[in-house]
């Protein structure tokens, strides 16, 4: 697809090839980045719709500022691919998201231009704040520049907004940069329409301003607090003459736009406009997700994260099964709107994931019951909270990396009052490609270390739908933890029992076995084929299903300490804090201590890759665990 | 002070015997509600601007609304002491806030009347708007009132921002209050200002909104999208009208005010006429801190929790000393001003806490570098990253219990890059009054399980201070953790020290001794206490301050593992994945088992009380160190 002989972007290795291009190659620049993402997203999957969506602002981006000494820090990172591309990774990002390859999203480890970590979304503002303050402060930089740029469904985080309300605190230049892409906020933020761009983004009305200012700076009569006086007054001369003020300005940021984020020669024009004003700024664009490729545009939901595609027909590639495997999501979805049409305390929550949880079946059964709240993860979990004080049960649907953005709203608003909100947590454990940002590596230490809050890990897809029906049953909050990924078929309306809490199960026992493996959630599967390898080679193991982290099994824990030599446990999450640890401060208390092999994920980063390779790696996949076992036992040739 | 006679509230005992008085009848009842604040707080202390400010306003509501039945939710909960006394607990409210009292804070498990916990700020909207959507879900409670109580400053905060944005997405009737006490939001949102509260609540102007609703209603032409459009359409009337729109109109909700909050004649009355209107609503009230009671209108800062005072002369009881024994948070401010003089890319940041957490210090000194991020703490930590990821080294300073709001800012912004920002971490462990929203239990696991963040705790101020100048020689995270409360007296401006990493020291060695107790903190103190007591009775132990959580002195537990045949470790925080199971995990791989007591705060809610008081029953204070080490060697009479 790439004609190396006419291509431009064939040139470019850096932002510095980039400006040796005229101003007018720059929209068939943005063609040929666009080309290159359909060529090798169509083979190597990833974040397709808001790269695609991005690439004019980022071509401009890189055109205009002097990156990566002026920097760049993006939200929501996987729109920013385009940007791997012009900073030196285009060969790289062929095999981006694999084991060993560069990250799907930004990552300050991987590449000076990319100055902050992003992969969760909402914090490109106050990190670029940070560093356009930091920048006043530090001689020689004071005219170094920042550019934040913040999508549309993250400005509704709470982060973001924290971050716009300190933007005017203390002196910087920081520009943030709003990609807004379904048009949301300017259904919801009345004012925000009606501003005409070329008027607010003219060189003369700005520079009056700006001469004005420096004037009363250099004598001494632009304090701080006149400073701001001066941006509310001009903001609402503004006003009486637009008859508008929209939410940026009320919180004394100037706003600038809304401007067509896919005119790149627009976008360079405005950008350098724009480029050496003092103060906080905001740039509005109007972007289209998957702008360029039409199946994209279409449905851009759909096309979020395709997976593989044929590029010219645009026909995604999917394996069909006979009966598809269901996802742990799905067996979620599924369960909740049985749960809820028995019951009409249930309702369903999330945070700007309806797809990713499947609490879209609910929205499709039962909409006024199902909520979903954006990019909130704390409201979700204050506002369950809200919802069982009032009489119903909620269940949360979040991912695990996600949730720790509601870690106060757990403790403070669910676990404290003991109120019976079922957190359901998908993405437990490795998660795989999308890396080390979106990894559950830690619900269970900081969820485990919380009074009253009871802690499950289905292995298969009848425990999870035992769990949540048990839930109803207890009058007190309840975690469930589930990895991304398949798990097994199960009979769809079957009847559900409950589940004692703290009660294991016994899955495989061994002849006169001296081994016992506790497992914790799907890595019991792991187990199970450990534990066969390994009676193959003549070492017999016991299995338990622990199902529950809390209240642990308690009296099996310190039987089996009595009885057993060797005790292996194993968990999808990090060691320190976790699962085994906890059955490590059980057996501490006890007389007879047998040796112990703790095994999930070491403390250490744990960067992309296929969850098999990642969970080899980290050392409990079915081979690690047999290794381990005969490392203990010392049959290590066995 | 009371005068039974005369008086209106010694008959009053419950909302219902509230709602017998006449209105003209209410003032009184606040000036005697004022009174005895000022009398039993000026006794016991607890926090008295905040409460005097907002008595017109809970008698307010009281009197209008069906209390309990409908709710009222309170945010910055200690503002709600009248909310007490007229709800079955004013006598009570003597000892509020001692061991076994009644909490400072509403608290479910005390009270139907406290619907929900309000330790923390900000979780009002979020809280009330599940219970208001919950009821419109539940037959016959679609007339039940809640009402959301929120300050001005928690309104900065991220999480009222989430709620405010979702509070119009479902059908409910949630009467949003703003207690707006010193006219920030005022200043900040510039449209709030010029609303004229008689215009929009007029009863006249609503009632034809509300009959045209439902005559639209009724015919099936007001459909949720349509009713959010003709929101915005007679908000954006009244812009046209008033040339100004505020934040919250542009969210959907219905703006009233501003009105004086202190005239509960006009209160009640305003209440009345918005009480039964439909959708979210927002009623600005205009306060004053300490409103009443002349000293503290004046100086509401020093009143937010004034200690003992003389109720006449308004003087506080302030202990006095010929030299101060200095608070840990003085030897931090003292200690960051120091640092920052001397390397000029030391800043210091905290969220609303200036003088909580000494940061004054560094603002007096030098302002430039020093920032209030207001309730902010995700902000604050993402911030922090972006300037240490610009060169500085930002000092954060939050409560331990606040910081739990920023756990994925400090995983996902600061930790996985390894970004050089030392957290001091004030308020941990148990703190006392406060109680239970307060205690700085959780951060030793909720932090230790995160790779790449050092984690360490002083037991004097020379270690606290030798700690933050070593975290300077760090190039990576760091948290110190101190409780509230008094350390030792310092040499001031003395030099510093690097301290090494996971390198214990040994405080205190037994002859012979087979017990080793490991303490981490502060509580090294009791445990220094409680071996001499032990020696006193023929027990040697050795006592060492491990200072370092993370990395552990690996080489010295494994080594008293091998030679010890007691380990006794000592923590001011929740014993599941804290510091004590760290040490479990490590000797659980060595092959020789010591017999191992970890002592610190057990898997369960401490309420409020002293902290001498809290940590007698959690059993490690002195006398819990004694017993438990007596225990262990089978001397329990000695």
């Amino acid at each position: 697809m790439e004609d190396t002989e006419n291509s431009l972007l064939s040139a470019i290795n850096s932002p510095q090839d980039l400006k040796k291009l005229k101003e007018e190659d720059l929209p068939r620049l943005c063609e040929e980045i666009r080309a290159y993402l359909i060529e090798h997203l169509s083979e190597n999957p990833g974040h397709f719709a808001s790269s695609m969506g991005a690439v004019d602002l980022i071509v401009a981006l890189h055109y205009v500022f002097d990156t990566p000494y002026d920097r760049l820090v993006w939200d929501v990172g996987h729109q920013a691919y385009a940007h791997k591309i012009l900073t030196g990774r285009k060969e790289e990002f062929k095999n981006h998201r694999t084991l060993g390859g560069i990250s799907g999203f930004p990552n300050p480890l991987e590449s000076d231009a990319d100055t902050f970590m992003a992969g969760h979304a909402g914090n490109s503002i106050s990190a670029g704040l940070g560093m356009a303050i930091a920048d006043k402060l530090t001689p020689g930089n004071e005219n170094r520049k920042t550019v934040a740029v913040i999508g549309d469904a993250s400005i509704s985080g709470g982060l973001a907004f924290e971050g716009l309300n300190n933007a005017s605190n203390h002196p910087n230049d920081l520009l943030i940069i709003l990609n807004d892409n379904d048009m949301s906020i300017g259904n919801n933020v009345g004012g925000l329409h009606g501003y005409l761009s070329d008027l607010t983004t003219s060189a003369g009305y700005n520079k009056l301003r700006n001469k004005m200012a420096i004037y009363l700076k250099k004598r001494g009569l632009l304090t701080e607090n006149r400073r701001r006086a001066i941006i509310r007054f001009s903001n609402s001369v503004k006003s009486l003459v637009s008859k508008k003020q929209n939410i940026f300005e009320g919180l004394n940021i100037r706003y600038f736009g809304p401007i067509d984020g896919h005119d790149v020669v627009k976008l360079v024009k405005v950008l350098r406009d724009i480029k050496d004003m003092h103060g906080p700024r905001l740039l509005h664009l109007y972007t289209i997700k998957g702008k360029g490729y039409k199946p994209a545009e279409k449905d851009p939901t759909i096309w979020h994260a395709p997976g593989r595609f044929d590029p010219d027909t645009g026909e995604r590639i999917i394996k069909t099964e006979k009966e598809k495997t269901p996802l742990w999501q799905e067996v979620f979805g599924q369960t909740l709107v049985e749960l809820a049409k028995k019951d009409k305390r249930v309702v369903g929550i999330t945070a700007a994931m309806p797809t990713g949880t499947s609490l879209n079946f609910l929205f499709e059964k039962l909409p006024e019951r199902a909520f979903d709240v954006g990019i909130s993860e704390g409201h979700a979990v204050t506002f369950a909270g809200g919802m069982a004080a009032a009489g119903k049960r909620p269940f949360v649907a979040i991912y695990s990396s996600f949730l720790q953005r509601a870690y106060d709203n757990i403790v403070h608003d669910v676990a404290i009052e003991g109120l019976p909100v079922t957190f359901c947590i998908d993405r437990a454990g490795l998660v795989g490609e999308d890396g080390v940002t979106h990894h559950g590596f830690f619900d269970l230490p900081y969820l485990s270390c919380i009074p009253g809050l009871s802690i499950a890990a289905p292995s298969d897809a009848e425990t999870l739908r035992n769990l949540m029906f048990s839930s109803l049953e207890m009058n007190s909050p309840l975690a469930i933890r589930y990895p991304r990924g398949k798990t097994n078929k199960y009979p769809k309306e079957a009847p559900m029992k409950k589940l004692i809490p703290g009660k294991s199960r016994l899955i495989r026992e061994g002849k006169d076995s001296k081994i016992a493996i506790l497992a914790l959630g799907a890595v019991v599967n792991n187990a199970i084929e450990a534990a066969s390898e390994l009676a193959g080679n003549g070492i017999e193991t016991d299995v338990y299903d622990m199902i529950w982290m809390k209240p642990l099994d308690e009296d099996l824990i310190v039987d089996l300490a009595r009885k057993h030599q060797y005790i292996i446990t194993i968990e999808d999450g990090v060691l320190r804090g976790g699962f085994g640890s906890a059955v490590n401060d059980l057996i501490q208390r006890e007389e007879r201590n047998p040796k112990i092999v703790n095994l999930g994920i070491p403390d250490e980063w744990i960067m992309h890759g296929k969850v098999s390779e990642l969970q080899h790696k980290c050392g409990y996949d079915k081979e690690g665990i047999v290794k381990s076992v005969r490392e203990i036992v010392g049959k290590t040739d066995a």
